[in-house]
């Protein structure tokens, strides 16, 4: 259970950290598109460990086995089966936690889920890793999205205290975010976090932040009210990530203490289209897209793994010192950016294919 | 689409603002409960307009009428359906929209999403009425909770620029939140918020607030990785209410300029319970409960119906002005927190229910 | 669990046989679609119990009461609630069997199930009064297959030995299944078929008989391989309907002693078409409809309740005896009709709607 | 769409016939479950090609690889994915129908559902080595029933017009079925079975056949009416398997010409067991399984691909002629045995975890 997520464009992903793959099954993407397969990888190879100074050294290739559901180049509208193998987990490095519960990790959580058997290697399902299945499957969502026209690009607007300037800049462009290994479109602050981290690092600590996105051009219509509200099922899809605290769209916490006369989004059409002033909607009215940029905050915690001693008990209550061993981020932020993208784009793409039933204009003519 | 929540105790909900009446079908529950309509009743009371000073002046019995699935005072695990029928609309104070879009209202998506075809007299189906259904619901699974020993109690904690001291007190109890009539645990930033929201209503305008959540004594083990992880859902759950922007839990957007050897929450035994000594995680690890109280708090934006002239455009894009006529809320906040409660109820029950596959000692004796 | 059929066009339905009334919920209907609640009254009509001598008398006037999702005599796309309020419920004559099982009833299987707790009046929730849901919402899914030019006609060919000579005419109409009360397309063997179920009721008895049923039109590309495949959703939409002991479509059990040089079903091009000589796949192939005829047979037990003595034991194992008491139905078959056209619209409606992701020529220029 | 099982068993099974693997994920699976893999792979075996002299001479190991879900030869809750490679697959076999449709396959309806893109070869993912994933999935499933002590055994009962004497003897045991390839528990009709598919073999023909099935021993209780009663979803589970045309359990088609005064099961008790003195029935009153023995019958129509040659038409809708090549199965019943087993341990392992919902004797005290 909950290893699951979308009703027309579903995926079902598998796999732990230290086992032989991890990996994805696609259902109900429609055929005849595209398969850029050199896109997904691209969108892997920005998540992948080792892929910079501030992040984990662990090597991982994650390349993409595509099993299923292509042919010829093309989707076929069949279940589209992707795998990565994993080779580079070095189980020795978790001997020491096979019988004991690490700090603020999942290890007590899977235990008292699980009947007390899980596979504590590397957090066995609970890691980070899990993610990668995620990213490969956002890349085909956001292969669908491109045909629509519609862009999802995040960044990391804060870490630890230090925060970008401007929230949501305009015309924000993804080789603005990849000029710079912590993803952040202020060079000066990039600098900064880059610098945070590395200390941070040094001290065998480690650090939260948060990541913004911004949609455009989605189309209007997008969001199932009453429960799957747009902006509630980006939330939970941002929430399922690892190590997130906090959601927000829009004017978000800070919309709190405005006067809804200065809140609200005064409507004005432009051409054909029905525009709005100020948009502290988030592009979201009634849990349905409005056309207008959608725009989010999703907050990270500091990563629980230290490479420092702290207090804890093992299995049987007793107490003991856990220290992280081997390969750790000391932050995830840069490497969770491509993960709120794809997550953001399972969500717009099955919301866009629940919409075609709306869209027929079968009942109209009558 | 969109009106259902849940996966064994799951939810059917329906009903417009000005329709007949509203109601949900709940399907999955457990036979044998006891059937408290009193308590479920009372909770419809809690959140029913015309309850106070500061809130709408509709006047709904909002009376429970039981159409099924309860037999001899005990539910028998067929469907319960619960219905409210509408008796104190006044539609005509919606005419002045039935050809224009509110501000920051629902009235543009739902046209835009429905072939231009929606009910508008009082927002139809994405009117906060809606909720009534919620709250209706989560009373039966409050008491399921209450055969549990699981409380959940939301409150007031902020209203515009106004907050309470004590985010999260300990020993919170339904009676100190139901003395005032903002719902708000402190009696003297509760009475200034009464003030603030009489004072934003004289003037036509609206306000924002924050609702927060304890939930105290939940089993170990509720929530299902990867996707389904439990904050997800109650993100998703509060998401989903009317008028809210933000959704964190634990340590939350605070969390993220902390290092991790400060964040962590460190375990030990006390008796036969593992504890942890502080709880940044907000009682959920790796998206599973582990025991210690769940706390999280929920953003409302000020309400979108304003005693004042706003421009806006109508449906073939004419300038036009508008201005809420009839009862309407300044705030929502006081009215949400039973809401809120209920959503959490929701979850819980059927992450519960969900769980006892897990719990079974069929294969553990092998 | 287990009252909601579909994935899109979704319901949700509730009620007991001597509850206060019985009702369904419609989520996902298209907007615009004109509700016309003649027809569906009419249907309901076709179904209701006491419409001739050869049916139970009971006398409900199954009054379909919408709550909700219309406006304007259009659908809007919200949750649609349709109603029926329990009118002639005799309780009185089901006091016997409030502590004994009847035998081949579900009085048993709901005690076990349901932790012994259960509604007894009429079979409670396992009555076939529940249908009257099915066929209120059935009613409405053909409103929808009527845009699509595609027609739903079931009708008696069987009862108890006496089985019509054509077991699939050509240019079914549904004047001449309603020509007569069995719901027989040939006349002699209608009234053979009457006069059987009049002398089984005069023996307390009662008889069984199958419902053929023939789907013209339908759109080619309908059903979800591999496990959801239009037969496979059909079949499983007739065995949910009380009574029903099998199904077959196309060649069915017949098929299987032919010779696949006899039974493959060669195509040929008519015009823009294209069609098969033979039939025997019933108008689905790889669980896909083809865009030939669906036909399809479903076998309907004789009744259980008899006006005759039977043995069995009480809740507590013993012994007892058990005499049909008040008002029922010696053959279910005719009224089953309608029943049968209702799922099989319900299931054509939603295929048709999940079909769409696949319809859009989104990525076909590329 | 339509490539997922279950509710919280759940599978998604994916893979082409000539594509690199085929496979299975299975969420929900309970912790703590011994992973049998001799038993998987055994079963595995009942069902690969090139077995047997009546069957296809493809050859395939079908050894399973297990890619994650299990831990030190044990299930962990999370979940689990199996897959096979293709081996043996010969794809020149099919070139020339790279643009026509074989008659009664799906190449049509695939070629019409997924706008014309579709992988051709070996049939693709209409091809039924897709149910080896099922027989996989299956066989963990039985892995759950062992320990609940239910047993599923099917077997051969019809090959053309050669049937079994009795439909369902008492004592059924695997090896009786193992015992000749045919799968027949009556030795000289499984003699004469054998020979008549050799018979058809060599006319370039092909014979369907009907598979019955015994469940012994099922807990009370499973099936979740309305929709989803037990028979319905064993129907569904059987109808979606290749090539088949009908479903019956209990009386079937031969119950509906039956009085009710002869086909009522009057229980009595034995012990502490509630009992039926005739099971008419087949083990489930209401969709819900009695305790009794469950048994049905699934019809599988005359394998369409034969060597011979039959007319047919090509995607332009020209007149062509087409002959199977390769290598295929003259009936599929022997091989269809075990997965008619699988599809029937998936039902009932779901159903038992979502029947322990009403286990609980959380209120029953109260």
């Amino acid at each position: 259970m909950g290893n699951s997520w979308g009703t027309i464009f579903r995926i079902a992903t598998f796999g732990e950290s230290h086992g032989k793959a991890i990996g994805v099954v696609i259902d109900g993407c429609p055929p005849n598109l595209p398969f850029d397969l050199d896109f997904i990888q691209n969108e892997m190879n920005r998540r992948k460990p080792g892929q910079s100074a501030i992040v984990t050294q662990r090597k991982e290739n994650d390349q993409i086995e595509v099993l299923s559901g292509v042919w010829q180049g093309k989707t076929t509208g069949t279940p589209i089966a992707l795998m990565l193998w994993n080779e580079d987990a070095k189980s020795q490095d978790y001997s020491h936690i096979s019988h004991s519960f690490r700090p603020s990790h999942a290890d007590y959580t899977y235990f008292a889920k699980y009947q007390q058997h899980y596979d504590y290697r590397g957090g066995g399902r609970s890691s980070a890793r899990e993610t990668a299945a995620r990213v490969a499957a956002g890349a085909v969502a956001k292969l669908i999205l491109q045909k629509l026209g519609t862009s999802v690009i995040a960044y990391t607007s804060q870490i630890g205290d230090i925060a970008i300037k401007e929230a949501f800049p305009k015309n924000m462009r993804t080789e603005t975010i990849e000029s710079n290994i912590v993803r952040c479109p202020e060079a000066d602050k990039a600098e900064a976090m880059v610098q945070l981290i590395k200390e941070v690092r040094k001290e065998g600590d480690s650090i939260g932040g948060v990541v913004n996105c911004i949609i455009q051009n989605t189309p209007v219509g997008l969001g199932e009210p009453i429960f799957d509200k747009l902006h509630a099922e980006l939330g939970k899809a941002m929430l399922s990530i690892n190590a997130v605290k906090g959601f927000e769209y829009g004017s978000g916490f800070g919309g709190v203490s405005m006067r809804g006369s200065a809140h609200n989004d005064l409507f004005y059409r432009e051409g054909e289209k029905v525009k709005t002033h100020t948009n502290y909607s988030g592009g979201i009215q009634g849990g349905i897209s409005n056309g207008e940029d959608i725009y989010f905050r999703v907050a990270f915690k500091p990563v629980a793994t230290l490479m420092q001693s702290q207090t804890s008990i093992d299995q049987e209550g007793n107490p003991t010192e856990i220290k992280g061993k081997g390969r750790h981020d000391p932050c995830v932020v840069p490497r969770a950016v491509p993960i709120v993208e794809a997550m953001a784009a399972l969500v717009l793409v099955d919301f866009y294919l629940l919409q075609l039933r709306n869209s027929t204009d079968l009942f109209t003519a009558s």
